[in-house]
């Protein structure tokens, strides 16, 4: 076996990594032929296959492994639903306008942006920051525009402002972040212009359904809605029990004012949404047990708010029972996706979880944690998994009038007694002629006390009641009012929703920051260590010459390997088998297997591993087997090299 | 071995198809508490896991199996791309308005469904319809507006004139629409007014990207301009060789002016599309051996300019090489087409491809073939099989100024004799100073014969050239004209395309269609016959009781089957067996799996088969084995009975 691979060897380097994936067509900026339009992207064949694997995993990981529903609902979407669901009022970001030229800017990437680079600019002046490139810059998320810095030293004073503002700086409201512009004279960093007042911008895309131009309608934000507006439906079919789950993999699309930093902010994109439906009551997970003992990197609001970033590395189970995380199905959720990006290849040391601070949070949310990668961008929201408690089932029922609720039969049926009251109709009905509905809605209204109340007037003889600003007379020939026994067997109320929501496009861009590194001896020769399970082909068949008597052998390793589920390629180019190799290096490609001329004559091949780049031989169908194990994850590299003796380079074959 | 299963024994009854797509939640319509939107639909669990599996088998039958490269672009796209395309000019439908209500309705679907409707009064009246439900209404596709029939009779010369602009219906232009309104007396069937004039309506959503709102931009028709605008990138990764295909599966918006009819005319849809580039020179197809001998049932172009609709019965490779079929790729794609869906549960004998007439295929296309199913709403349009030249590609090409072409090597060399100029630049440019390079492009513009003309004329002193209107002498000393001889290694050209296009919803609303079915013994009782690679969940595990024992066992044969690759669900409902697998009937679920007190005991269990409802039993281990190889298509259900002696209903068990 070959020694240990030594991948850091070259410190991380954007820009190759960036012409790999520009060269290889992993993703391209989209209509580039027609100069391109900001945040929208196309993905070429190994970015289509490699989501479609992340994809495919987190289906496993997910839908098929917990049993989840899955929905495939609308984008299109008429106007009242995200009118009730809050989003026409509320899902927009502050942009500011350059006073002189109208250019557009988000406020809070405006700031974070300018204030960073000061930072870095007094670091500079400091001769801190000798290598700007290779040092990560900063704990934050680089979502903001990329300022250039200028060696200027600040206060220190001002650097610990600035520090903290910059820790908070979700937590802003569009005004405040209007007066930290002034206060900090944040002018435009391309322009040095100043900036109006932040306002208002909705973020999703309008448009009009059907041919009269009258029915608005917007393509939605994000997938949950169509789940949400489907809760009876789904509670049905999971045959009217509690806790359930429907699973969304869709389309989004969000008018972002300037979109940057590639596919980490785009327009449009893909989710994978679960809202996992729970009884109020009882948060609890079944399966809790599997998870608790994960370790975590958490960042709690507290730290943040305190404008620190240091992370708490604790067990799921701790953080529950300590009441960091609110409740063990959410913390179920957080132990899930900490495997399932582990599992695709993010690096765990890489990865936190961030609690959303008060400001951040929507008004209706429990608790929200985002699972944060780090990329050369900073930390990058990739899942958010909030507890967004009954708050969209109660808004859709109450504008429609349907009931979007669940029921569980109580291991003891609840006898209450209550006051309750009985009409006279005959009487009541000729006593107030047309205004009976009023006066009846009046009593209606009244709570127990208003009831008992009436009770003891009308054994007086006759009460007063206030039926829309005008008084009435009841006397007991009118009503009766009396205690009653009830026992109910079931208890009905609103779930609460536990949404796990994952970026697939951030997530995918995570993977291959995580996967890329360079050879030791060459730093042009790129690696994109991509696990078997999301690699965008398993394996590549190189024939070594263009020779007749390779066609059948092709045909037919292709053939077995399909069999075996192992999806490969043939590049039979004419380009040498080194070239080949690191080609398929860059695609992420984790094995290789070459027929030459003992093929033909000894039935074997060799079986190349991406990363050691180490050189196996055995019989075609041995080798298979190996590969296929190695693709399912059953066996690792020094497993199969048990299997498989070590390739010299030089094979005997007769002339 | 149970006896053949009679499925016809019910005939066909839509509304119990449809109560039970929607009981089940195969899929419904989106916004449902909302009110709904027309032509806009969730799919459920089931749905949603059909179309996937669907996908799933489109992926295996064409991108892997053909090793087409994937791509996954952007819905969203910039108006320019559609101006070229030609979609903002001529992507509509003639719509007409009621002159009184103002409601707008679809010309052709108006025409269409108001003189089938008179046909049929005709029959009823010559008491031909007994039963209107259960006979197949005509050959054309049922997309109109359904209008009820009134039984008066027609002269025999009208209705052979109905009949023929039936057949012709997708022939006639938006005037000539309005002709036949005029002529045939037609009106809203809904309010019996008059309808103005025809007028185009854009199916086109459109919307606004950006802040600024001045970039427009459309949700795509269709994926294929995403296809076209990364030509160059898909050529370089398929090492700049032809032929290829790029294979795209994703979401398509149609703003439809009145959809109805379900699933088959939607305004929200996923597409699954194939561009294969193509040599214009050579459209030959490699594999076409393997599928030319496969029977189509053809409804070629000139048949239905007669008026008629009969069906040609021919192989593939006799169509292609009668010219029935233009040439080999679309034959070959159309074969491929036929296997796809024969494979994935469309019955062979309602499926047909009908070609375009000539007004109804785009301008640039060389023929067009569209794969039709027969549903109970007549012939359904469900695969587009173009042959769309090299129109997508050259107008793309010229807008953009970027080159979209391909290069083929030439076997020999190609040897040319030309006549060529060649200015002596200095006097040249003295004599003509500011006019110089009007006077260079004149002479450029000239063809081979110009060029001939004016080296006589020289020959004889001087020529005279027009240039902008104006004439100018040339004389010996300001060019040079000679033969030359060019010798070119390659051919450079734009490719043609052929373009295989899926409408995935239509698509699956066939296959349910086709696999539905009553038992015999009780109508009520649906069957979803669906073929096991398509149908959501492959096997059911049902255990007989609650009891404690069954949970472990339960949890074990569950991870077996995931194990093995077998999607399963358990049913551990209250519900009675019977029901139990009545209702996975319904889901189209092929095998069930009985756990009972034997399986605790004696390690056995039994399996069900759907459509027979035979039993069969055997060891846990060993029925897993059958129900894997049953799933994967290895063995059928015959096979299958000689692995597993049949259950008899009665097992010792140890009391």
């Amino acid at each position: 076996m070959s020694a240990a691979v030594k991948k850091d060897a070259h410190p991380f380097n954007k820009q190759n990594l960036e012409a790999l994936l520009n060269s290889r067509f992993f993703y391209a900026p989209a209509f580039e032929i027609y100069g391109g339009v900001a945040g929208l992207y196309d993905y070429g064949p190994p970015g289509s296959s490699l989501q479609a694997n992340i994809i495919n995993e987190w289906r496993k990981h997910y839908i098929i492994e917990e049993g989840m529903l899955e929905v495939d609902t609308t984008i299109l979407t008429p106007a009242p639903v995200f009118e009730t669901s809050g989003h026409v009022a509320r899902f927009a970001d502050w942009m500011v306008k350059d006073k002189v030229n109208g250019e557009v800017l988000r406020a809070d990437h405006l700031v974070e942006g300018v204030l960073e680079a000061r930072l870095k600019g007094d670091k500079e002046a400091h001769g801190i920051l000798a290598d700007a490139a290779a040092a990560p810059e900063g704990e934050k998320k680089k979502k903001k525009k990329n300022v250039k810095s200028t060696a200027v030293k600040l206060e220190d004073s001002l650097v610990q402002e600035y520090e903290s503002v910059l820790a908070q700086i979700d937590n802003y409201t569009g005004p405040q972040l209007g007066e930290l512009i002034r206060k900090y004279n944040i002018v435009s960093p391309d322009t040095g212009n100043e900036v109006d007042e932040p306002v208002q911008f909705n973020l999703m895309f309008d448009s009009s359904i059907g041919p009269t131009g009258k029915q608005k309608g917007y393509l939605r934000p994000e997938t949950a809605q169509g789940h949400f507006l489907n809760f009876s439906r789904l509670l049905q079919f999971n045959n009217g029990r509690l806790p359930f789950a429907s699973a969304q993999i869709g389309r989004s699309f969000r008018n972002e004012i300037s979109p940057r930093a590639g596919l980490l902010r785009v327009r449009e994109f893909t989710m994978a949404e679960i809202e996992h439906y729970v009884d109020p009551l009882d948060k609890k997970h079944a399966r809790f047990d599997e998870i608790q003992d994960i370790k975590l990197m958490l960042l709690p609001k507290d730290v943040q708010s305190a404008g620190r970033t240091d992370l708490l590395e604790i067990s799921v189970g701790d953080a529950v029972s300590k009441g960091i995380i609110d409740n063990e199905t959410l913390g179920y959720f957080l132990g899930r996706t900490y495997l399932f990006l582990v599992k695709i290849g993010i690096n765990p040391h890489r990865l936190r979880f961030r609690q959303h601070m008060a400001n951040e949070m929507a008004h209706y949310a429990a608790d929200c944690w985002d699972a944060e990668i780090e990329t050369s961008y900073g930390w990058i929201e990739c899942v958010g998994c909030a507890d967004r408690s009954a708050y969209d089932l109660t808004v859709h029922s109450k504008r429609t009038g349907q009931a979007l609720v669940a029921q569980v039969t109580l291991p003891e049926p609840i006898v209450e007694e209550k006051v309750v009251f009985e009409l006279n109709k005959k009487n009541f009905g000729k006593t107030f002629a047309k205004e009976t509905e009023q006066v009846k809605n009046a009593i209606t209204a009244l709570d127990q006390d208003g009831l008992l109340k009436l009770q003891g007037d009308l054994k007086n003889g006759s009460a007063i009641i206030n039926a829309e600003g005008k008084d009435y007379t009841l006397t007991p020939e009118l009503l009766t009012i009396e205690w009653k026994t009830f026992k109910s067997h079931t208890r009905e109320f609103t779930p609460n929703v536990i949404e796990p929501s994952f970026g697939i496009g951030r997530i995918l861009y995570s993977v291959l920051e995580h996967s890329f590194w360079a050879r030791e001896e060459d730093v042009a020769r790129g690696v994109l260590s991509l696990p078997p399970n999301v690699a965008p082909t398993k394996c590549l068949i190189v024939p070594l010459s263009s020779n007749e008597s390779f066609v059948p052998l092709v045909r037919d390793v292709s053939a077995k390997l399909r069999k075996a589920g192992v999806f490969s390629r043939v590049d039979d180019s004419n380009a040498s088998i080194g070239k080949r190799y690191s080609r398929n290096d860059e695609l992420g490609t984790p094995f290789g297997v070459t027929l030459d001329f003992a093929s033909v004559q000894n039935g074997t091949m060799t079986l190349r591993e991406r990363d050691t780049t180490d050189q196996r031989i055995g019989k075609i169908d041995d080798v298979i087997a190996v590969v296929q194990d190695l693709v399912q994850g059953t066996i690792d590299w020094p497993q199969a090299c048990e299997r498989l003796p070590a390739y010299d380079g030089v094979q005997a074959v007769a002339e």
